[in-house]
């Protein structure tokens, strides 16, 4: 890995004479199916644009100009060339590199980012911001085909098509975001992927329109009228064109020289251009680029005589549980209709896509458009299911108030990955869909703790009148507690019975604090073990029965601990008039953000573990910990940063890459 | 109004000889005239679909087909239309009709909205729905040219376009939403309105073509495109053509039978069909038509020789106060960069406009955009001030996520009509803003309670380090208290001494909590009184002071009692170790939505006027209400339908109109 260990800037990557740009491709490649290979990561859409981002790196300098990806899980190859190459097996891991964009890692990162379409738009604001403070930075914003589907995408795009200065977007097309694209501008792409459509037209054109003959000042304006049409009939580009973009492409996304000759031509445009790229997703590796989904986010896995294993995971995820106990639940009930926002494989729908093709959908992401399709459905008598991580309905909290709550309608929303995420990090915690979704009056929050419960929660929800969501964690399903009782609408379980100290679950974390009461019997502390199921409703008799109790009551949840499960638990307690001391509510601090590192790390970080809890158990009964404090400090320590009351606009070395 | 008193159904208007429809749509105008200039509600958007509303209800029947309206307040022609003619004149008003479709009022209202851009994607659940249950319901969304540039908009279309069957989108092009439309897409439909370029273009086409000679198989080809191109350059509808649309218009709005006459010729279309129609906001009144922004939804006003006075609103708007605080704080700071999301009126932000036109932008209805644009403009080292109402940044929750908070940026969001908003009703109250914002680590939630509070907010917002809110309602600013200290971050104010009830307010709600405490002192109760000022971070020392007091605690918000100020309180109370006890938090219910009133109505409803206040004090001291109790009962009643648990599919009867 000689070429790739000498880079320690974009300089030496323009440095490095032409003939040399090759082999810096095939080391960037190995060196991420290696990385990615034992540690897990993101691979397909990395290794298809290593030349990309090659040629970006070798055309401009965003030391001073501006870089944005789109997601974010594509920069990989740019890691590689930012000075990161020596930390680059660290990824993804406690203490080392982001798998995404972090704005604390490296000046080249302009913006966390992990969530799709935002790019255009947050660049359109650098480029205002630039034009009013007379900078001269160029922008390049790279964006996937499954991204510039997004909603806030077209928004960017409809804004950028006012700007009267460069702002380049690179439109990454490979057919696929994580699942193949969806929609009807998938389908206008994909006339017009890998063909030189564009220059056979051109020259067909230039060698037929001289030999038309004159046919007068109408014929002359209608020739003007056809060579426009032209343009815009062969060229894939006219719905862009239509937004003031000048388009051009496709272009070979593997072809670094003339990447690089394009990019050059167009640097310098003083008005939007799109430069539509076709790349392959997972380019130079046949095993990836024949299951390009499957290899989007692997585990770890091992390469053999061309072959790719991925790990197995030893256990059965939630995200399994889930799709299979949904398989069952609908041959029952012709009613379920399943929907993903372009996540088949992480939800696990792509199973139940395979069983019922006609009661499935996946619209691409474009979650706001999902839950507007679901309140549709609900509304024609369905009972739609969105499967939607917890911290990608985010993009759909509007639609969730005014299409489904506001009208009454009963959607499911399935929330996978609730709570600590791992390895992806602070972009894709579900750690606010409890504080988000319970304030919508007639909405029901369920959490279950193993997979009978699931499948209780599942079928309970598809009996309510309004709407409701399961959340479970990016973890495996844990067995199952016996004697399941059926699920009643904010009816609590008790788990384990004991008087010293009562925990008070809410669904995955009932497995930590039955460990923790494991650990307290042995010190012979009685713990009662609660699942709450309902973070709304609470039931109410739990909190009576655990205030009256008169031993210290922990709630503990995957969750912030800012207005969440906790949060509902003591609102309740005070709306009873209930007496409330030695109290704690364990979960994320609500003062920061919770970095990458395994999912055990971060439960273990925040507190709520086995031995969090058993360690907070303690303090609450020996008074260690002031009564009702908890696990996690909230004092915030924002200072003003008063230098700035002047008013005056920063210097250029004080924006952006400070 | 002979004519329309007979009104009773779309039966009706469909059993009208065609020649008296003039009239009709006379006599429609001449009542939504009168009763909005007699008690405000939206104008010239009605008064623009007057004859297309007519047309629709000619051409389908909504008592089968389903008609959605995107953002809805266009519907009060269609209220004339389906019943509701003898009670119009209650629009907006307590116990009266809805200013927006409501499904409680008809079965032709589909959806209760207000907000923007959903009209489609709902659509497409219909569509889907309806294909699986084999139902066939023409499906129609009329959505306007200020709503389509919306993200969930786009991705409707995106979705629309794969659907193999009827479904029309009418584009209501007025050329203005609530100020006039932004962006790229706007310009290109500019270039096209009101003409009869299509219809021009293909006579011309007709005329040239055959007289083009014949040049062999290459030429025949090209010719083929050719013919393409002509219709691909010369009609403004190829935008939607390649998105599987088939376009059509632009055509006369306001020509009945025209369009009664296209309607007919589309409705049974087997694809997506897109009409264009081009209509004149406020149409048939001249001083509409003359100020369509001014008129969009007045105040009640007068008319006399042509022209109309708008009811002077007798107190200065919290929206005025905002902006010109904002003005004077932006003539020193010249880092301050004001934006909107198509309310330029709404917000005030016309005023900023004419003052400082180079740091000010209207983004058009994108909210998404809007605050991924200034988080890229805070990037470049500016201050952006986005002035939102809070339950529109519904729509940008995940911006707010990713795109600030995560990345500590300096976004000053200023959430106007937060809390109760009166005559718009359950479709726009800002009634979650604190719960949704108040789990971001490094932000900062701000109420002022007057308008020198309101400049304070304003300017201590601008030196702090990361993103803030400051929300203020739909509602005259009081006259300011005397003495105003500073603000500093997380710091209460205390505005009144008293030993036996202690009132917590959070800005506006401080007004009602003093009028309160001088009932309460007639009648020997002393009220300490304060504004918290923050709901996050919590002033710690105003939480310990109240609850050590010994005396009875009630928190007063213009919002929902689920996670919000109230709950910030209780937390800090609960994470100090203090004496929970006799405390109370007034504010919105959590079980049901909040009707369409005027706001003093709503505030007394919900028991936050001063007699409401004084009414839960003096509860609270005698012990009437158990200890801790909610002014609001928080108890909900939802059932299981059980009926639905045999998964079978609803009957058609069952479905949709329920």
């Amino acid at each position: 890995m000689s070429l790739l260990s000498n880079i320690r800037s974009p300089e030496d990557v323009r440095a490095l004479p032409a003939s040399r740009l090759g082999d810096l491709a095939k080391e960037m490649r190995e060196r991420i199916i290696d990385v990615v290979g034992k540690g897990g990561g993101h691979l397909t859409s990395n290794l298809g644009v290593v030349e990309l981002t090659i040629a970006l790196h070798r055309v401009f300098d965003f030391a001073h100009d501006r870089l944005l990806f789109d997601v974010g899980h594509q920069c990989y190859p740019h890691k590689l060339l930012t000075g990161r190459a020596d930390r680059f097996d660290t990824i993804r891991k406690a203490g080392g590199l982001s798998g995404f964009p972090s704005i604390d890692e490296s000046a080249y990162d302009l913006f966390n980012v992990g969530h799709a379409g935002t790019a255009i738009a947050t660049g359109v604001g650098l480029a205002r911001a630039d034009m009013l403070l007379k900078e001269n930075r160029r922008i390049v914003a790279v964006v996937g085909d499954a991204s510039i589907v997004n909603g806030v995408a077209f928004e960017g795009l409809n804004q950028a098509g006012t700007l009267r200065r460069q702002f380049l977007v690179i439109l990454n097309d490979n057919e696929w975001g994580i699942s193949p694209t969806q929609g009807a501008l998938a389908e206008y792409l994909a006339k017009f992927r890998a063909s030189n459509f564009y220059e056979d037209v051109k020259a067909k054109a230039k060698q037929i329109l001289p030999k038309l003959p004159l046919l007068g000042q109408p014929a002359f304006d209608m020739l003007l009228h056809l060579k426009e049409g032209i343009k815009a009939t062969l060229s894939p580009g006219q719905i862009f064109d239509h937004l003031n973009f000048q388009y051009i492409g496709p272009i070979d996304g593997h072809d670094t020289e003339h990447l690089i000759e394009t990019l050059n031509l167009v640097k310098d445009a003083h008005h939007p251009v799109l430069l539509h790229v076709h790349t392959v997703k997972g380019k130079g590796c046949d095993w990836a680029t024949a299951e390009p989904g499957r290899f989007h986010s692997p585990k770890p896995f091992t390469v053999c005589g061309g072959k790719a294993t991925i790990q197995s995971g030893g256990g059965r995820s939630w995200t399994r549980a889930f799709v299979e106990n949904l398989i069952e639940v609908a041959e029952k009930d012709r009613r379920v209709f399943a929907m993903t926002a372009g996540m088949p494989d992480g939800t696990g729908l792509n199973l139940f896509a395979d069983r019922f093709p006609d009661r499935y959908l996946d619209v691409g992401i474009a979650e706001s458009c999902t839950v507007d399709m679901a309140a549709g459905m609900a509304k024609a008598g369905l009972r739609p299911v969105c499967a939607i991580y917890s911290t990608f309905l985010q993009r759909a909290f509007d639609q969730v108030f005014q299409e489904v709550v506001l009208q009454g309608h009963p959607v499911m929303f399935c929330l996978d990955r609730g709570g600590l995420v791992g390895g992806d990090g602070a972009v894709h915690h579900g750690f606010l869909d409890i504080a988000y979704l319970r304030g919508f009056p007639g909405m029901t929050l369920m959490a279950p703790m193993d997979e009978v419960e699931l499948r209780q929660a599942i079928e309970f929800g598809l009996t309510l009148d309004g709407a409701c969501a399961i959340r479970y964690p990016r973890d495996n399903v844990p067995a199952p507690m016996p004697d399941c009782p059926p699920f009643e609408r904010g009816r609590a379980r008790v788990l384990r019975e004991g008087g010293d100290v009562v925990l008070l679950g809410y669904g995955v974390t009932c497995q930590a604090a039955l460990a923790a009461a494991q650990k307290l019997a042995a010190e012979g502390v009685e713990a009662r073990v609660v699942n709450a199921r309902f973070a709304r409703p609470i039931d109410r008799r739990m909190v009576r029965e655990a205030f009256e109790s008169g031993a210290p009551v922990l709630t503990i949840e995957d969750h912030s601990i800012s207005g969440g499960f906790g949060s509902a638990v003591l609102e309740a307690a005070q709306e009873m008039g209930l007496v409330i001391r030695r109290f704690s509510r364990l979960g994320m601090p609500t003062d920061r953000f919770i970095a990458h590192a395994s999912r055990a790390a971060q439960l273990a970080e925040v507190g709520i573990d086995a031995e969090g809890i058993a360690r907070a158990a303690r303090a609450s009964l020996t008074g260690e910990a002031t009564d009702g404090a908890c696990a996690v400090a909230v004092v915030e320590t924002v200072t003003p940063a008063s230098a700035r009351r002047d008013g005056a606009l920063p210097s250029p070395a004080e924006r952006v890459r400070a």
